[in-house]
């Protein structure tokens, strides 16, 4: 669908009255190799379009720029990028959350799991007579209403301010693809495989902290700055963005960890979120707390393996294909 | 003088009739903090020239790109470009040899230090039965004139790849700036500093191959890849290729070495050298006789400091300002 939506709205003819190359964003690439495989992708579809469209005219240059934070292991991902590629390729630090690139330079932007990354922690979680300071929990599943407000809130304005510095530099025409985690509307976020999780290592540090090794206060000082919004939500910030359309979105199971269909390889699923969020924790908790936290993790996540496989069937999984319209 | 040529020949009122964002490139920046002074002095020059130029026209934009091999450490770099900067920023992993950029996206090319590296060892140096096997030293510094001219038809042809992949990057009117090491026309590289130093380092090895801890053949097929031209090779090779004139070029001595005007610095000297060249004398040699040739080199240098703070007043740098013409 995303492959369709981009091969029925990009006019190439127009995108290459302005400008003789085609430049293409990833923007949360990380290390790769994902990043490679959607941007050739991407590649292939405007390649296919210029046959069609311009069947006389040479095939336009491309400049594929990889973005990631400035932390971001950029020397991995060069040394990875395809020695054979159709494409100038270009790294990128720097939040995505505020502007990387010129004016009206870019014809295709991608973002990949990457756009549920809060900029932030909101404040109001930080503020410990607050009513969103979220006592016993590290993220808003199961938490006080405030204290999803506050994730919702602070994930809204990210995102406006992600689709007002892509308006800047994005085409009129040119074309925004986020495949995100999601949750479907209506549904709690305890209710939901990332949700039992993160309520489980809630549960596990406070248990350590029982023990004396770390103090409540620190659990509760604590939260993970991750939101996934449910579409409604999502279209909402779009609609109240004057400068994309929404041309297509879908949701989706991704369910990456069912075995069998069924079954969930526990210990393979641990391995990948610790990937993904040991360094926050890192940067919070000593070493030996969070190894301590990650192997109690897999036992717990077993002992809940039916609720968590059932869950895991639920579509946590959203694309959305924006286009830049002619406004501004 | 740099200064004054980027002043006086940039049309920036040409150049920002077609593109409103001004492309900058430093090819083989490594990990700055050098670059970012020299990307900054740039686009100070650009901004002067526009307030001159187009005094009613609202300031460009600019979009710098840093480019090194993909082995160079762009993680540091990307943590040292300045957060509060005028540009938007990107790193371009590959080598300078070939085409980086699509065509006609660049205005202005800045390149220090980096167009002596030869992008491999000439191949006649590597072949046993040519006249150019290159014994008893690492450098054509006192070799045959054969291992000379295999070096200098190498970095020929490397400027002439350089300088063809630049005409199609750069827009006509565009500028490259080329600082780099040099040897004053008709002089031998022996007489000059580095001549000495990679002389020291031979014998050095050498002497090392005479306890058996490695084979002279393995210092014989060694061979440092660095070429410093002098300016009428420079300038053949500029004027052989039909996209670039030369504006203006000059040459100075660097002598960051000499201390008081007269004495070096000898162990600051060999740590430089040392940070610079160590990693391809490791590629072929063990650690520790590396660790051995550097500190055996110090006392060496020192031992004919008198020779080499003579030649340190040699004009062994040399500047180059280049500019697209129209043609192709």
């Amino acid at each position: 669908m995303i492959d369709e939506a981009i091969s029925k709205k990009l006019d190439v003819k127009s995108l290459l009255s302005s400008s003789k190359t085609i430049r293409l964003a990833d923007l949360g690439c990380a290390v790769g190799p994902n990043t490679f495989d959607a941007m050739q992708n991407i590649i292939d579809l405007i390649k296919l379009k210029c046959q069609t469209q311009l069947p006389t005219s040479p095939m336009p240059e491309f400049q594929v720029f990889f973005n990631d934070q400035p932390a971001n292991d950029f020397n991995t991902l060069f040394k990875s990028i395809p020695p054979k590629r159709e494409y100038f390729a270009a790294g990128v630090p720097g939040s995505f959350y505020e502007r990387l690139f010129p004016d009206s330079s870019l014809h295709v932007v991608y973002s990949s799991y990457a756009l549920h990354w809060l900029s932030k922690v909101p404040e109001a979680l930080e503020d410990k007579n607050s009513p969103a300071w979220n006592k016993g929990r590290i993220h808003h599943a199961s938490a006080a209403e405030e204290v999803r407000r506050a994730y919702a809130v602070q994930w809204a304005n990210d995102l406006s301010n992600f689709l007002n510095a892509r308006a800047r530099e994005i085409v009129p025409g040119g074309i925004i693809v986020i495949v995100t985690p999601s949750i479907p509307d209506g549904m709690e976020y305890s209710e939901i495989s990332t949700g039992m999780m993160y309520n489980c290592m809630a549960s596990i540090l406070l248990d350590i902290a029982k023990r004396g090794l770390i103090s409540e206060e620190q659990v509760d000082a604590f939260n993970l700055p991750t939101y996934a919004a449910p579409p409604g939500e999502f279209v909402s910030v779009v609609e109240n963005n004057e400068y994309f359309n929404i041309v297509t979105m879908g949701e989706s199971n991704p369910s990456p960890w069912l075995t069998d269909d069924v079954h969930v390889d526990m210990n393979e699923f641990v391995n990948h979120i610790r990937a993904a969020m040991e360094g926050m924790f890192n940067k919070h908790f000593a070493r030996e707390i969070v190894n301590e936290m990650f192997e109690r993790l897999e036992v717990r996540l077993s002992e809940i393996s039916v609720e968590m496989e059932s869950a895991y069937k639920d579509k946590i999984q959203a694309f959305y294909v924006l286009q830049r319209n002619d406004s501004g």
